[in-house]
């Protein structure tokens, strides 16, 4: 058994409303910021599987992501081998 | 101008407790998962920057992230070009 370290990124789906986003795109003008455009904010879950293999490694975190870290109505996700 | 495309991705400072990643831990026994470890969870903010060069951008969304993103005190960044 070997340990591989990986990220999960989710981010809400184009289209859907980000509050977050829009709080971030409202708060440029005060720092006097131009020019930021298409805020997103989403969340970043990092963690350690122990597994065989890098596959099956990634078979776990890939169902984690879906059952776990990411809402499939509004949220879309990537895995990244770290 | 041209426009770039960011992720700045915000994680718990190694230390710093991470309730979020204590429950996700918690939940993984109800999923009937094992050998998952070290979970961290953070934030990530895409967005795009207007500027002239590459540089110029990036030192935008550094800012951003110092002053907006991440609380120094307690989360790390790093900055992503996409």
């Amino acid at each position: 058994m070997s340990q591989f370290r990986f990220a999960v990124n989710v981010t809400p789906k184009p289209g859907i409303l980000d509050p977050q986003g829009r709080a971030v795109e409202g708060s440029l003008g005060h720092l006097g910021i131009e020019g930021v455009s298409g805020v997103r904010v989403g969340r970043r879950v990092e963690l350690t599987v122990e597994a065989a293999d890098p596959t099956a490694a990634t078979a776990v975190v890939e169902r984690l992501a879906r059952e776990l870290f990411a809402n499939p109505l509004i949220e879309s996700f990537e895995v990244e081998p770290r």
